[in-house]
């Protein structure tokens, strides 16, 4: 507290991250990172970008990175230039800016409740109203409650920490409805939702048709770059200027000359990328199916974590039994309805059976 | 323009940096860039921390990095502890989290004329209402201008574009009469202040003793790492407090590791830091005496770059002259005051001298 505060710092209730824990020796299932590391590309470009050109300025507009971004989702099939590409430091950024840039409305927002927590932390810092609106009984987003006057829709696909995916269908299906104001689609996790290979369904694919419809990804999970922070966001162009017009009255260098080298090669080096995807989604099915049979119910995910919950044990006893053997997973608590599931991240398969084994302990 | 822009986005007059040109021949004087590369064990330190750790989230907090800004200003003597420091991705992003978390006040925030012209963007973000103060006729920061109510102070010092600094008992002068809002003293060029070896008086000194008293500076012009993205705050804890709420509402891990890792090594390479602040005042000392051999009337300049203009030149015509042999120059053009004024970067003596060869070439 101090005088000095504008005064809403005093009301402002910060986002708060999962842990980041100091020891080494932990078994860490708690924040979503990938097993693998990154692309010894990615490694290789940043060690070759280390050198003297540090005294210089990055390109503000950060546009190799863009055209790789574009080129990359244009091989895709999706048509997307460069112009219609943003990217900042960490998709948190992304979302940051876009929630100032864009829903700033007459209208609350709608985002579900429960989904990704910073989505509320956004409103508050910038004065938005909005309507959290309550996952159906199967913990699903169900599009006809997005169906009324609203000043922007937000919510991630696959949902987070649910991990349900909402088809394309859907998606559009709500497009053709709400027409009159911005439709956000978060996919920090999409990748990890096809069969296999990586990439799953992106909205991408709808950017052309839908002007009020944008898309954020972060490099953090699918491209295992969370110590990097690098995010994106695709969309008609003119949703692309108002971002830049945002970013460019906030910081004009948002990403540095190591992020922009990093991200080139990550979306370059298409197969290690299928070849990490392919394993958290092949781990994630061993995994879901050991739970399954120590009676573990999980919901079916298409993200590289399980949120699951055992009918005969608490959500809270459990987290804390696994902590005891040094392994983390994240336990939100609240709301009610969640608050005896643990959302658990796909790791190595070593890191796997460790929890499966920490778990025959406890149970 | 597009219809789903939150409405103050239309009125927005974003920031213009620097060019930062794509052609590699240039002699580029333009944005104040160190001539000389980070220190080798910068570079050590990057390649060093590029490996498969970047899997993971850096550090929310970037302890590694405040403990080396704590240790390093504490080692001159100035008593600061870690949790009086504020790190962020550029002083661009510390200063717009300040101006957000602190200058939305009922009076208005106070700031020269002519200064970093980063300041009225963030006021136009952040809808802070200002009065822009005008320098007095020899383009100094008179203190008594600023001694009437205000929601707030900031000025750079020294002074940008000016490089004009302001005593350190000035400062304190200011700070003893005005005790009611927050001063913000942006020290992005205080290191070339000195007396050779860097450092220079920083009002970081005076922090413990005034608790309405921050003070940012950046890696990007001292340090040599521009290329990076690293920016500072440091005074009382209850500010830093409140930087923290709007960081931790805005992205969780401003930083990335390799930022991290590189900070901490550019803290602690003294001697590196040293040569080259040393080597800029020399350069700085020469160039300004060629330009007074030509005519030029250059402004005292504690900075890495001299604010001149020749009586029979305008300054348009003086850039584009220069251009048109390789050379870039910041031209501002506007107010009126500085119109024919040129500030120009300190650069290698190689740099410098071509610069001068270029003038005897038009002149």
């Amino acid at each position: 507290m101090s005088k000095y505060w504008s005064e809403f710092v005093h009301h402002l209730e910060p986002y708060v991250p999962g842990e980041q824990p100091k020891m080494d020796k932990l078994v860490k299932l708690n924040t979503n990172e990938h097993p693998l590391g990154p692309s010894p590309k990615v490694i290789e470009a940043i060690r070759a970008e280390a050198d003297d050109r540090l005294r210089l300025y990055p390109d503000p507009d950060s546009g190799l990175l863009k055209q790789a971004i574009a080129d990359y989702y244009s091989g895709k099939g999706h048509g997307i230039k460069r112009s219609q590409v943003f990217v900042g430091n960490g998709s948190d950024e992304v979302l940051a800016h876009l929630f100032m840039g864009f829903f700033r409305q007459d209208e609350p927002l709608l985002f579900p409740d429960i989904t990704y927590s910073f989505y509320k932390v956004y409103c508050g810092l910038y004065q938005i109203d909005y309507d959290a609106v309550p996952l159906d009984e199967t913990l699903s987003i169900n599009v006809e409650d997005y169906l009324r006057p609203n000043g922007g829709i937000i919510f991630p696909n696959p949902n987070a920490p649910t991990g349900k995916l909402m088809p394309l269908s859907d998606i559009e299906r709500l497009l053709q409805a709400n027409t009159e104001s911005l439709m956000v689609i978060d996919e920090a996790y999409i990748d990890f939702s096809g069969n296999k290979k990586g990439g799953g369904d992106t909205a991408i694919s709808l950017v052309n048709r839908y002007p009020n419809l944008l898309v954020t990804q972060t490099l953090s999970k699918s491209r295992s770059l969370a110590g990097l922070r690098i995010g994106l966001a695709v969309g008609d162009e003119a949703l692309i200027d108002g971002l830049n017009r945002i970013k460019d009255s906030f910081n004009s260098y948002p990403l540095d000359r190591l992020a922009i080298a990093a991200g080139v090669a990550a979306f370059e080096d298409q197969q290690w990328f299928e070849k990490g995807c392919d394993q958290v989604i092949s781990q994630r099915d061993w995994l879901k199916e050991q739970l399954s049979q120590r009676g573990f119910e999980s919901l079916p995910s298409a993200a590289n974590f399980l949120f699951t919950h055992h009918p005969q044990h608490r959500g809270a006893s459990l987290a804390q039994g696994l902590r005891e053997q040094g392994i983390i997973v994240r336990h939100f608590g609240k709301p009610e309805r969640i608050a005896d599931y643990l959302r658990i991240t796909v790791g190595t398969a070593e890191q796997n059976q460790a929890l499966i084994n920490a778990l025959d302990t406890l149970l």
